[in-house]
This record gives structure tokens, sequence and C-alpha cells, in this order.
């Protein structure tokens, strides 16, 4: 584990050491990470491997065993939702002003990880981690045709708007990895204008900077994982 | 649909009219009701049949098709999480006072609908949607499997407490109608304190109501849908 080892920062986000390849890059903490630097608050990783992520110490931090979590304010909280929500209530960056408009951004935050991400998740489940091949091609279709659903439904309530709730706000985080998610598939592709909403997104530098600090570690602690295999 | 007569009444939940019997007392607009009642915050309901929900004037207040959608405060908004945590901010009965209580409220009402729901809701799609037996065999076990793990989790870090965040509040309407979703089947049986926390849960009186309030319209409805299938 690596700890804060600078006084002046208070946050802390745990993370993994290592994920394999296809998970790296897509981890939730990036969801964090990347409402973090939007916000321009500084923050260390604490890094477990996944031995400690069944240990007592992590489990009191995230009941599930996952990540990310985060370390704030003398306290902890945990689901990437959760967080993103709060350093949005934090910052001055990432949440409409307006009562009626701060409303619709929790309502998109929600809906991006409620009513997206579990159709989203369903076929990348298919796709990534299912060997049946027979259960793969009968599963697959009833699969994509409810994330096409979805992304019809979503593609026309963004409508005209750079991002859902007008400027780039923290249901956008959201958002915008639920739907990255999707990889460079064929679906999104059905969907142009939710693919420039994700181009916009994913342009900005606080999403880059997100990014690099996730993968970092990976390269360096490959080999202990490499040995250990 | 039915339309808002009590000019006193300035919040409105949008509901179906009618829903096949399995579903009765399990759309999603039971946790809003609940909410409501929790709060002692007077609503109507605004009734939609099944060709209503497909129709703009309803996709103009939930994009995807579904409800619940609540007006109040002169605005519209949608997503179960959403519109919960929003009457939870607007009384004074469903969030802990302190700030770092308040997180863990976020905290869990984000876990229970976006990390313990899609597993709960991936094992009632198995019953309850797949008419192949072969296919539901093969499936049913790995689904169990996910939704035992997330409860044997759920269960340690409730631990001896009553209520998620100690007392009753918001998440625990969130938690408590994910739970309810696995109905009387067997898996939720292996977790006895988690069938005393949803019992608990279950046993308020707002609960009763909002329920009574779901179902209400439905045996008034019954014939149109009869004549009309």
């Amino acid at each position: 584990m690596q700890s804060s080892s600078n006084p002046q920062v208070s946050i802390v986000v745990t993370a993994y050491d290592w994920v394999p390849s296809f998970a790296q890059g897509y981890v939730r903490d990036l969801r964090v990470r990347w409402a973090l630097n939007e916000a321009k608050l500084p923050y260390e990783a604490r890094l477990i491997d996944h031995r400690q992520k069944s240990e007592p110490e992590h489990l009191a931090r995230q009941p599930f065993g996952q990540v990310p979590a985060i370390d704030m304010d003398g306290g902890s909280m945990f689901e990437s939702g959760a967080i993103v929500w709060t350093i949005a209530e934090a910052s001055d960056h990432l949440l409409p002003k307006g009562p009626a408009e701060r409303r619709q951004a929790l309502t998109w935050s929600f809906a991006a990880l409620n009513t997206v991400e579990p159709v989203v998740a369903r076929l990348v489940e298919i796709a990534f981690f299912l060997d049946d091949e027979e259960l793969k091609a009968k599963l697959r279709p009833g699969a994509v045709s409810a994330v096409e659903t979805r992304l019809a439904q979503l593609q026309a309530a963004l409508g005209e708007r750079d991002f859902l709730v007008g400027e780039f706000f923290a249901p956008d985080i959201l958002m915008a990895t639920v739907l990255r998610n999707l990889g460079h598939g064929d679906v999104l592709a059905g969907f142009p204008a939710l693919e420039r909403y994700l181009e916009r997104c994913l342009a900005r530098p606080a999403f880059e900077k997100a990014l690099a600090e996730q993968v970092e570690p990976f390269a360096r602690n490959a080999a202990r994982y490499e040995v250990a295999a």
C-alpha cells in the first residue's frame, strides 16, 4: 500500500495496483479521478493488490470488496456515483447553480448508473466474461437490442444539447464512462450524436489526466503479477 | 390521465394505471410514494396507460418511457433514486443531520441501485422473463451465486445495526425495495439478518400506505385491459 505522504493532501482514492489488460483504463476509480481533476482537488492514491481487496481493512472502507473508495474531510465513502456527486457538491465546477438544473443533474447521474449502465454492463459481460460460444450467440441479440433501445432514447433526450444538462457537469462523467464501456464496437456507431457527445466528454484534459493516473502504476506492478500467475 | 384537482397539492407522481399481476406492488413509483409518505408530503398521481408511456408528453418528462416521474416545486424529474434523494433533502425525516452520515446515506443509496439491484434484477429477469427452460437452467446458478455474494457482503456491512446508517433513512427505502424484489424465494432465506432488516423496513406504516396507493387503481382499470387484450 502507498500511503499519503503529503500532509497538504487530504483526499485519498483507493484503487488497484494492477488489473488485467482488458480492464486497464476502465476501472471505476477513473470516474472519481476525473471528477477530482475537473474540480482541481489534489489527491493521492492508496493502491491495493488483489489479496488486500478481501481483507478487513479494505472491507471496512468498501464492504463489497471493490474500488473506488475515498477518504475526504475526515470520513470515508464508496460507490463511484456517490463520490462523484459529493465531489461535485464540494466544487464550483461540476454542478449547475439553479436548483431545478441541479435536480436534472441528479436525475441524469442516477439515469447513467441505474438505467443505462445495467444494459451496457450486461452486453460487456456477454462479450468478455462468457466462454460458452453457444450461450453467447443466444444471449447477445437480446442484450444488443436492450442497449440500442436505451441509446435511442438517450440520443433523443440529449437532442441538440452538448451535454446532459447544458454544460459539462457530474452526470456527464458518469454517462461518458458508461458509454465508453461499449468500446469501439458497432453498437454506438448507430448513434452518431451519442458518439459525438462521448468524444466531447473524453476530449476534456481532466479525463486524459485521470486515465493516465489510473494506468500509470499498472506497468510498474505488472512484473509482480506475472511472477505470481 | 388524472390531473391534479387540488390546488394545495403541488406534487404529482406519474405512475401506471395498470400493470400485469406479477408487477403489481413492485413498480418503482412505490419508492417515491413511500418516501413521500415518510416525509408526510401530500401528492397526487398522474396515471398513464401503456399507450401514453411512449407518447411525446410522457417522454418529455421521462425520456426512457418508464415510471416514476415527479412534478414538484415547479419542475419535473425522473429516476426513483434521484427523486427519493430529493424528497429526503426536502424533508426533515429521511436524512441524517451530520455531513459524514449524510455521505454514508448517499453511498448506500447508490450501493442499493448500482451494486445490489443489478444482480437482483438479473435473477428476477431469469425467473420471470425467460421462457427458454434450458437457458434458464444454464443461467440461474451463476445469477444466484452473484446475488448471494452481494447479500453476504451486505449482511456483514449491516452488522448489528437496525438500518444502513443507524436510523431509517432514504437508502433503506431503496435497499428494501431492491431486496423485496427477491420475493419469498430461498435466496434471501440464507441471510436471516437481511430478512429481519427487510421486515423492519416493510413494517413501516408509510410503506403499507404507499403499497395500497400504488395498487388501488389497478383493480379499477383491469377490466379495460382485459377487453383490450
